[in-house]
């Protein structure tokens, strides 16, 4: 069986912003496939992955982009899967114009967009949306929460010892 | 079976950017409930919501909020459920600020961000994460897709009769 | 012979901001033709449109967009045309969405960008293209920047004529 | 008899920010503890602090955060006590995402916000609420303003020297 | 005795912003005095009305302005109380000039910066300062909570009415 | 003997913002003209107006525009005088553009920038710059600013009537 | 016969910018000569250089200038030709301040806009134009963007080869 | 006689951005003074030092500030000489803090704001202002325009040196 998850970016210089997607992802135990797809530069393959993704058997697809970051915006367009867009930090406009292009989508065509830079949780957001029918990643996702709680606990006796004022 | 979908928001007023999520989950048939709950002035109801969402058969929740928007990024906190957040529009800063607070998210709890205003756009998308695994929505997307061409495609008639320039 | 400029856009309701990019064209006495092409409603129209622009005989396409706007964009990676691209104001973020989504295109695919909601000069610009291998245009455009010129003469003389302090 | 200032941050890593909060609250002598509670990784943990805050005897609560900064707002949604935010710089968007979640609050439930990253200031802030009804901060604070008045004059001193034009 | 709270703004035309801070504390049965005092046209009567404050009684400052506005931070200057700011909302930039000139102060000169145009949560932090060291005030503030919390629930009765779906 | 000061924008329209600047100078009693130059459309007129601006016996211009707004810069390129700039609101920027285009000149060529629409205070600035070598103008100056200390006065006395809770 | 392309720029330091532009033209054999023109600091060269641009042959002139960025938008008020504006980013503001006085020109006098420090960008888009009318620039943009095209497939290759899950 | 020029700052840590204002009232010979001046930590000499300008002989003011700027404003308030204010760049807000708290003056007292971070502009434009009725000064920007004119023209022949296409 194919990967559930499909993670696209349009360079191979976004992997610093998405290759934290496919890390959560392994460590949920989730299959994905990794590929660069370029809206502008390869956008007859950009239309094939994207029509073809549902039938290949992917349930969600995860697209992250810069500037005039068109490919979240234009995969939903040529899909019906849900599409999450991680917006790519930009030099001159620190991703705000990344943000832009992938959020602002018309009515009728939504891209689940996530925050500037943050590839981890467009991962995470993948794996809320297949635990929404599968209770073994439900599971794991009460788990993964509880190690973050725990991980504060312990930020919280550290600083508590070095700031115990007399 | 109780309702697919929780769309909750923080005040009454907030219906008009809302009311068209559940417009969008009508035209499908996706059942849903609608409710007023506020991050800041019922935080407990808030609590009770979030985490019994997924035990009441919710698979997904939209939360609308606008200014220092907190109720999207504190029910994705409480429940493991997808969380998809509508930044409402404001008067001093155009809704800037509802996305930013509803965006930013850190690492590890991420929200489903829909673009400002757009409250139709987040029935869709939970339409489409429920259609990963529903065969019935998947069509029913595509049958979807298929009106928004027909209706570019009056307009293209429309304009073009008007401007055939001699 | 068909026309020589192309001026789509993505619904009727971008026709206010897009309407004198034709009424400009028709001051020159330059064909055009006017399409409602949606990058997200309608991909594979927009898909045909611009793989087959050159080839119909058009030298210029004028695409306006608001939003994540992605039909300039798209389409100049679809054909090697020149491509205008006019940000439509928008109701939240007054069109700065648009711009973005049109002027930040990576280095590869380039879109003339003009102001927001300008339809006007991308009209002109289109000509000043056609111009700059055209004599009649190119004549034609000195003759418009003089009636310019005699333009602001004449609210000079208003201006003068109201406000002489004794 | 327990601190009178509560010190809350969400991560450990915001401790550069928020350490001067508590210099400047030892330096007029002022009681304090300092805890880390995230409000999206510890919600539990965040309402228990709140809820108890002002029967444990503190006066004033700082809360400093970053990006979607929803700790400020959600204790002061949970305690009747004066709640100060202190908006934590962030990589892409320079806090201003921080700023505009703690800020923005609805009509109701008030943060006093502070410049963006400014510690210090929330320290300093916590005393003058204090010090309204006590005179021994009160009379300090009358002390330490001479004190910035001296080092300014001290800069002024040095800076004539440096630029006396012949 | 005199009133507990002074509420100054710049000019009359503050009025509609600065109003529900007064009425605020009317209902909480707070004194105040309302002023218009002028950083730039007053700034000798500002110079008074600040050094003058805590031995008139005040025990904190509510100042708006709108723009370059100055007036909350350099009264902030010449008290030791605590100082609100309100950031008046403005026609070019809605009131972000006005929010960065109250909210950047250096460290060493805070002011407690509360939502652009937001007079009434001035007025309720200035209560929830006094009802840091005042058993009334806090008591009232969880009654005032309590209703917010009322209002809340019968709008989400009323929403629920309209919108339940068959 | 010519007029002192010399009032120029870029068209018609801009009258509503810049007829202001012409009634303070007509209430102290300072020359001026007025004149539509517009550095796009009239660039030869406005290098003659600018390059004989001294000769003419002008000590100031003052020169709104909006949008790419070049004319202050330009004409402080083309002159020794100095030079008053007015960023006239904008409708899709709010007069950002402007006021970008107008500030931002690089080291060597100064524009002596005032708020956005703000006409009025271009002609004061125009009028503190005459009264620096000018007795008169400095008293009449003076006289000014008491009527401004008076009408704050008098609006104070209006509020407190309105405002003097029992 | 002279050039076909005139490049220029306000000082020497914009060439990190605008030699990229050089370069592509280079790429194409597409002649250009490569200048320092000030609008500021050269008012009477800019205005020889556009006046007698069409003459001299040239068919487009890319500017670049940064900050208050007039140079474009004055040489397309002194020329008909096509004229490409490259907003040089800037310390401050990022470069906004650039692309606002370089895009936002008013109705009449278009400026082609491309992204922020994407002097590339121009070079193509000159390319793009003269390819409008020239067979062999057109096949040689087609032949660029399979190279385009072959890149990205390269990337994906490279991609995919370092992240195949197991 | 006394100096013409009082440069003033809020912090030693201004004169990065300051100095080259003096620098170039050096340059043209025109005599300065130099001082620490704080809206906020010395509001007391702050009023002195504007109060007493104009008798002890000074005829323009510059002033630099960073974040909430009050001091050219308040400067402004407190003397009728011409201020012109020079916006510090700052952390998190890049200096656009620093701009709007210095330029949004209300009408009745404008501030002359120049570039931000532009200190040797504010000396030049000081320049401008004395040389409106000062014959050497005028004669003085003349030359130094000459020479800026001059520097342009060696960079572009070194410019078109490096880049002579063949």
């Amino acid at each position: 069986m194919g990967p559930l998850v499909g993670i696209i970016m349009g360079s191979q210089s976004d992997l610093e912003t998405m290759s934290p997607a496919a890390t959560a992802l392994e460590e949920f135990g989730v299959s994905y496939e990794m590929s660069v797809v370029s809206a502008h530069r390869t956008p007859d393959a950009m239309f094939e992955y994207a029509r073809s993704a549902r039938d290949r058997g992917l349930k969600v697809i995860i697209a992250g982009a810069g500037g005039a970051a068109h490919l979240p915006g234009m995969v939903a367009s040529l899909t019906t899967l849900p599409v999450i867009g991680v917006p790519v930090q930009t030099r001159a406009l620190s991703g705000v114009d990344s943000l832009y292009s992938i959020l602002q989508m018309p009515a009728g065509i939504p891209v689940a967009t996530v925050a500037i830079g943050n590839g981890r949780n467009a991962g995470l957001l993948a794996i809320r949306i297949l635990g929404a029918t599968d209770t073994r990643l439900a599971d794991a996702l009460t788990a993964f929460e509880a190690r973050l709680r725990d991980h504060v606990a312990e930020m919280n006796v550290a600083v508590k010892k070095d700031w115990s004022p007399t």
